[in-house]
């Protein structure tokens, strides 16, 4: 393998297959980059086993082949060389030779036989995403999945795709977020994507008025944009039924609706005060709906009290209700909107965070539709 | 207590005392700022015992008084307050009340009486130097300073102030850094200062235009700039003579001189492939005076080798040097000179840099003098 190409296209390619490498010890060759030279394509290739990213780029190549440079060695080279030309070159399979103006860089490699394949991209659902869309959608559900490995199912981002509506549902179990939208699809599918996955095509796609192709087979989800394709495995299980859980109409009691940044102020500095209830629920504020205001109160025999009023809009009956300050911090922070309105179902029953109807209406011509059921916390007296 | 101030003061003022607030436990009312309120000066204050920061503000002061507020809460809140108009109110001296346009939050606070007095600054040692220069003077002494807090007086900048004439040294025993400059002072003193607070300050003032006045007592150093003032125990110990390190100018065998940050590229690369030489050397370069180049190597059997030339001004013996490549990449790094001059006495004995000799001559305008000392590593064949 003989390849000449500019220092920039090699920092590019290698910055965005960096993070699919492995960073676990049990299998040496996926902590590599694969690089492979054929015709006029250059292609970086790095894979974990659960995400894969390929970057295809053009440069001269002098001779076709293919090596595995060690990935992260490979990364802190490509950041320090600057700019201008360079050639990459196989020594036998065992050695990557960097040479550029001034001097030259050897490195060991891996053996290129034990790189996994990528499996073929195919699957019979298709369909194309404006990356603005897609990042959207990826940051309003992304906060309400689980970190917990134990429960994989949660990990994950459900993708409902029906002919041209995509929706995308997250939830650890205290909170579920439902975005929506339209794009360009056809065929009827419901896949779980780690939500770690989808974070990362959400950093790598940078260009919001580029497109995002996404292919579903039977066992891996395949995007593509730019010049990159990213492949994930799927995750194996059952998703709960979120129309099932989310609230009918005529159980909403109360309303309150607000402007969402004060609304995040006073969140935040209820929880430099706030009670610490025991087993990890976090920040706990109190909400009291009053008839023109929500009073939001916290306390701490050792830290103090804050209490707050701010001026809402306020209808159905008086209620009062605690929360674990982060996620109703969560919502309000991935939201677009001035307004939100809290619909409640009672104290210790769901309820939902969305746009305020004034602004649904905006909403109505983005097509993005967004949800947020939120428990409130049972405090003990 | 009742004070009326700008939520903008607060911030600004317990930004400045925060970082004196103590983390450690062993003394509560240490991790508190001191708040006293008395004619129309409000003056936040904190100390952890090595360092002490008051920040004294105007304001209307409706009563008289003084409390001690816990720091992390109050820097929060702070924080989270936004702008406008608050009230901070004191009750009994037990608690903090600040009310604002929207609500009012409380917090327990220490008492008073357990507070540590600051030392009055006095001190027969006087002078003033400009913000710009003292930064400049800190950052290039403090890479050179130890962690190590076992030897107390490496921990250290040493300050040396004659007439005129202000240095600050620093050293771990590995290099040795000495900036020298002028200033409008008199009297003369030594003093060791904790390299912490050195660069505290120099963080702490943020305008270049500014003057800090400097005052030294018996054990004790002021720093007065814009509405701060900082007082810093000094460190009890004989700092090494620095003058008997430097070698005598004969002794110097071998001169190269370089682009400054060329040789920063070059060691930055070098140091991803290196030989990790063990009992925490670092990464160890190798440099080769050759005629018109210096070459620049590093190798390790599992990581391959980096091999580089760069043009340099050589003159005297040729010469093969290992260095540790942090050591190297710790001054040029701090340095504004264009070209450098590595001074050499030999492969294992104290090379200097500093400015080159063209540089010099422009440096010699700013009146500020930069040496670094350095000692190559023994490599073991």
């Amino acid at each position: 393998m003989k390849i000449e190409l500019l220092r920039e296209d090699l920092l590019y390619a290698v910055n965005a297959v960096e993070r699919a490498v492995s960073t676990k010890n049990t299998l040496p060759v996926l902590s590599g980059i694969m690089i492979s030279a054929h015709g006029n394509q250059l292609s970086f290739r790095a894979t974990d086993l659960e995400i894969a990213i390929e970057c295809v780029i053009n440069a001269a190549i002098e001779e076709e082949g293919e090596l595995v440079a060690p990935g992260r060695k490979l990364s802190a080279l490509a950041k320090g060389l600057g700019s201008g030309p360079l050639t990459l070159e196989s020594v036998g399979q065992e050695q990557l030779l960097i040479k550029y103006d001034r001097g030259q860089i050897s490195m060991p490699c891996y053996t290129t036989e034990e790189f996994p394949l990528l499996p073929p991209r195919e699957g019979d659902i298709q369909g194309t995403i404006p990356v603005r869309v897609f990042k959207r959608m990826v940051r309003q559900t992304g906060i309400a999945a689980s970190a917990d490995e134990l429960r994989p199912v949660f990990t994950g981002i459900m993708l409902e795709l029906d002919g041209d509506n995509i929706t995308m549902v997250a939830t650890d179990t205290h909170r579920l977020a439902v975005s929506n939208d339209t794009w360009q699809g056809q065929g009827k599918a419901t896949v779980i994507v780690p939500n770690k996955v989808m974070q990362e095509i959400a950093r790598l796609a940078n260009n919001d008025d580029d497109n995002i192709i996404i292919t579903v087979s039977k066992s891996q989800i395949f995007f593509s944009f730019a010049n990159l394709s990213v492949t994930s495995r799927l995750i194996v299980g059952q998703f709960p039924d979120y129309h099932q859980v989310l609230p009918d109409q005529e159980l909403f009691r109360s309303f309150l609706t607000i402007s969402r940044l004060r609304m995040i102020e006073s969140l935040e500095l209820a929880s430099v005060i706030s009670r610490e209830i025991a087993r990890g629920k976090g920040n706990i504020v109190r909400l009291r709906l009053d008839e023109h205001s929500v009073n939001i109160y916290s306390s701490s025999p050792d830290d103090g009290t804050f209490d707050e009023n701010q001026e809402a809009v306020i209808s159905g009956e008086p209620m009062t209700l605690n929360y674990n300050a982060r996620y109703l911090l969560d919502a309000l922070r991935v939201m677009d909107d001035d307004q939100v309105t809290f619909s409640l179902t009672g104290p210790t029953t769901p309820g939902i965070i969305a746009a305020a109807a004034d602004d649904e209406e905006a909403a109505a011509e983005k097509e993005n539709k967004y949800l947020y059921l939120v428990l409130p916390v049972r405090v003990s007296k």
